[in-house]
């Protein structure tokens, strides 16, 4: 069901790597309620995808971008704002990347030089992407930025490794430059935690099948699919939510307020 | 402007005394969005106050309630879903009431039979009401219920008193019930924690205008004002936020994670 | 070992029923440092427990005081000021009690009646304790309070039931109070929130057992042992630590920041 | 006046540029305290600072280190263990810098790979001292490492600038490498976020007096001063607080969970 809540909107998409990540859904329920769209991914991950039948299905152009590239990301923009014809009102960041959990390092043995390059990709691209509307003066007031985090920012779950440290430096970037924004152009920027999610990304982090049967069984509403993050992220681009900014909301059906369930204990004492 | 987001939604709306309530903009709002509403008060509020315009205005009938009493409730539910003929959606709980913050009592020299009054009517009420829908089976799937609150749940304004106290008990409560409700039913309990608003109730608070003004320059976008707190409302009513529960949501301009501003140190240094 | 950390200092402890408690041990532990010691309990802890035992080892009196009745609480107070020729410098508040839970109860069937005894004594008691010191005047600069409080606080344990919310409300009263009395007297008011921890209160929650299990597999460090809170308290009691307060202070061997660990992954799995 | 908290402790207490540092005053309370101690800092810090002064008072040697080299980390923790004759029961970690904020770079405007040093200095440079420790297997059983970290990590000062991020990113290290320290030798990691301090360090931010006079007037007990920092570190290392891992300690006079104060108000009201 469509309500157009973006009638008119203009926004940019990162991250849409195949029909199962949640920024492919998202640009879907976008254009759904009305918005245009422009989509943005990694060279890379651009091959290895099919955003074109995304860019297809939602009638975007695909500018693709590195997105610890400042030059790519103005290019973007002002692609974007050429395709347009004026500002930008909402951007979506989805994008991570760590080599250490790729190539299995622990997290008391990560290579640092790849850290680095996590922190980049995964943190710090808000920061350059937030850094170049900002530079551009490309969104338009009242904007709304979102980016996707997890709540291994806030505990610790082992296997999540130091993605849980980018993520939180994700989180501050979002309160840091969101408070700049706010103030100048009264854009806000939040971080959504959305529960584990089987994406092609997600599956990549070692023990996740285990970990989506825990969450699942901790969460009191059961896990929060992809599609219902699209509609959440809908509602923080709409008109409806301008003064939340700064934070990072749960979208996780409950499991970052439940200490414990009937379901872990009794499954823990079989 | 509307979007028809509550299209066929039924809800309860507590506590619009008169029109600079959040309560009352919250009913003129979902009526606009598509919903069929009940509008409940104390028997006290609705003699102060002009609840029978807002009835007209959103076309709903009033169903007084004392919030503390279970029979009130029972018939109110009752009453709602014979008007309805079905179940209900969503419910605004916009209650609260200290007898020692009025009669202007420190925090240190409170009535204690009033504190109990207070956390009676401001927070246990809560739980009332989610029980008295539970014992109904009142609420459809799905179904969202919304308590407003204010940050000095988390942190001290001295001037707030036992209202602070009340909050976190309220807050607690949303979490608690929540996650049973959430295994019966799907339905979702939140709290709303708005910026401090110029309404009828909240201007009995000792040293109000000098608090606004603070608030409004530590927070970034400004204070939220209660149309805003309407539409944020209108979304976690709606089907976007269905994996949304047990959360507290900073509604407030960015205030919450603001830790100082210019304006503030500017203003502190004349 | 023992260090001489409140060598001269005076205290009033709260809710040593018999040698399992953590008031218990915190009362040999601050005798142990030099501390002088007051015990209190309710009159019928007293008589179902062993607190004379304790008296004797720590050569302390014992003054019966309901929590609830600020008669009580002034005796007391007065007692233990007229017994240490001077003021007070630290106080334990281990209170709590909840009949709903004792009865067995569900949380969407609580007795109210029984409920507002909960918040009463569990809860509302450190402010009645609070107050009755600073009417009194009884405490001394510099002063440390600190009150045993559980991450039910902050999360849903549901078995916890209603103690969930009254330890939010605990949790709101020791920021509130505390905010009071370190502008007064630079007295502060903390709450330690500790691992569960086997105890004759603690053994009367349903389901304990698989639950202690539980946290001990989700604490890196395994679950704080009521010896462990002990010294903790001592140094919440101590010179050390004067700057510290409104705090909530987890002391459960990394529990609270503890998004999952492989044990309880693996348990789950069998 | 000193009790012996630390009699047959070994550290290494980073960071000590001059007498005002948090370092410093830590260092000579752990020696009032019975500690062994091995100083290090910064090649750079070592020639500005006085370290050699602290190094006679406190009977320790210094071992120069780049805490982001490896290599000189690995000579740190060997020489260390060489000096003591065995294994380290505690680490201080008070590291930071900023070019970025020493150019007076807007947070909008930084330097990206400046902010990478910064990154790599203030937060990751906790992380490899961990490591360093691990893989020597340095640590003895029960240890305790300690980072400093300021509030700016969830709230955002403006002029606090990147390094708010920072510290974020160190928050999250903390609770990450702690989370195995813990699992493996039962070594805690904290940080411990304390009120702005007049230090040669912090004195370089931007507008620091005007924020620690707001600071002062928001703290209920005024801020906490670095000697009673180096108070709480003292209980910190000691064998108190042995449970207690994975946290974020607020040392500030109150300062966290106070939303406002009348004298604000009032300075603000002039």
């Amino acid at each position: 069901m469509a309500y157009n809540l973006l009638q008119g909107k203009k926004g940019i998409i990162f991250g849409a790597l195949d029909e199962r990540s949640i920024a492919w859904k998202t640009a879907l329920r976008c254009h759904e309620e009305g918005a245009q769209i422009v989509l943005s991914n990694a060279p890379v991950a651009m091959r290895m995808g099919e955003i074109n039948k995304l860019a297809e299905a939602v009638n975007a152009p695909v500018i693709g971008a590195d997105a610890t590239s400042m030059e790519d990301l103005k290019k973007l923009f002002e692609g974007a704002m050429t395709h347009f014809g004026g500002g930008i009102d909402f951007v979506l960041h989805s994008i991570g990347m760590s080599l250490n959990v790729r190539k299995g390092k622990h997290y008391t043995e990560i290579d640092y030089a790849w850290n680095q390059k996590t922190l980049d990709i995964s943190s710090m691209s808000l920061h350059r992407v937030l850094r170049t509307a900002w530079d551009l003066d490309a969104m338009n007031e009242w904007g709304s930025v979102v980016a996707l985090t997890y709540i291994a920012a806030q505990r610790v779950f082992p296997d999540y490794n130091e993605m849980a440290d980018a993520k939180s430096l994700l989180e501050s970037v979002a309160r840091s430059f969101g408070y700049h924004y706010a103030k100048r152009k009264k854009v806000r920027v939040n971080t959504i935690s959305q529960s584990p999610t089987v994406t092609t990304a997600g599956s990549g982090v070692k023990g996740f099948d285990g970990f989506i049967n825990y969450a699942e069984k901790m969460s009191p509403m059961g896990n929060a699919t992809g599609d219902q993050c699209a509609d959440y992220c809908v509602t923080m681009f709409s008109d409806l939510t301008r003064m939340v900014t700064m934070q990072n909301l749960f979208h996780d059906g409950g499991f970052s307020f439940t200490g414990v369930t009937p379901d872990v204990i009794e499954a823990m004492g079989k």
